[in-house]
């Protein structure tokens, strides 16, 4: 606990649990709702709410995650920190020992075709299975260029041609894996993905598999910025 | 000036324009990149900036539009304003004399194809014609059954039966739109969509028909939540 980042900016997130570090949230980030719905119209069930599907990933030196290896693929790079901590929803600071934060969230599939999205459901597993020990954080961005081609543009680069749901499909259910979105977040936020993923020590190689034959896809010519993180927990 | 929701919270947006307008903005909503990066690391690129393409719109008692008809069409009401604002960024706090906010950012386009996007681009207004002195807000939600669809099933929806873009195609450059997203948000905001129309007087007969041509398409039974704003501005 006392190494934990939220207690040293003394919110005691860790120690409130979830309801309270859900009313730790920025002020200017739920005024709209809270003031402006909330309070003056009674729309209590929106009301002082943050997207669910918020997840802020903090670099510092507290967490249960701790790095093992950290690369910058490509563009610029971000500080390495030792540990790595991942809370559902925001915070209400920048925390003390924080060498950086990151923030995305999950959302509706974007790419994928219905029997692609039967099959992912059927195989995938959730994050933190007890014998996931090991970690990945991947945070990218696409270049401009990427996001000035359609849907069908890119839907035709990222599966057609560069097979990324039919490649990460085959290390289903051992690698689990957790996109989030931060390109249309309110703050410019520095990559456009976080991909987080969990597997066990016996599954290490297989995910260095699944990455490799990701970089060398045509989809992966529009990453311009990319960090790789790998990481372990207790078991 | 005097009228602006801005001023009367004291942060005289409009006054010091939209450079110091960024420095208002919520502590929490940027010291990830702030202290995280941008201090710390000195990535200033990426520090204290605002999503540049977010927009706020206040409904309450200032700003250059005023509210003209107001209806809930489908769903939970929210309240009539007299007038409305619309704010490029966030605003540091709740406006006096406002009655709600919602927020959404501009994004890549979802839906449309290669050559639906060029004949868009190549035929489409701007926002702000001095003309155009009639408005729309129409902030819209879609139920959890849309966003469990696919991509290929949404687009199935929204052009190939819906005929949505070719719909709206008709319309330009008569009519000028530009749509928000917020469902992905940091926080849990009241609807998915705010999208923002302007044309002139002689275009308002076009308008109501754009309007009731996508509201009987098979899209719209998606739309659970609907709020139908016409406003005016001085030419």
């Amino acid at each position: 606990m006392d190494s934990s980042i939220a207690s040293r900016v003394g919110v005691k997130l860790r120690q409130t649990g979830e309801l309270n570090r859900r009313s730790f949230l920025c002020r200017a980030a739920t005024w709209s709702v809270a003031a402006g719905i909330g309070v003056h119209h009674g729309f209590a069930a929106e009301s002082n709410s943050m997207n669910p599907r918020l997840f802020t990933f903090v670099g510092g030196n507290s967490g249960p995650w701790t790095v093992t290896r950290f690369k910058t693929v490509v563009g610029d790079p971000i500080a390495e920190p030792s540990k790595i901590d991942i809370v559902p929803g925001g915070l209400p600071g920048f925390p003390a020992g924080a060498q950086w934060m990151l923030k995305g969230v999950t959302s509706n599939v974007r790419y994928v075709a219905r029997e692609e999205k039967v099959e992912l459901e059927a195989r995938q597993a959730a994050l933190g299975r007890p014998e996931a020990t090991h970690g990945a954080l991947i945070p990218i961005r696409k270049n401009a260029k990427w996001w000035a081609l359609t849907q069908d543009e890119r839907r035709a680069i990222f599966e057609e041609r560069s097979h990324h749901t039919a490649v990460g499909m085959k290390y289903l259910p051992s690698i689990a894996r957790r996109l989030h979105h931060c390109r249309d977040l309110e703050v410019a936020e520095p990559f456009d993905f976080l991909t987080l993923f969990d597997y066990a020590a016996k599954d290490a190689t297989a995910f260095e598999d699944l990455v490799a034959a990701l970089r060398v896809t045509e989809e992966w010519k529009y990453v311009d910025r990319e960090i790789d993180i790998r990481m372990i927990r207790p078991g």
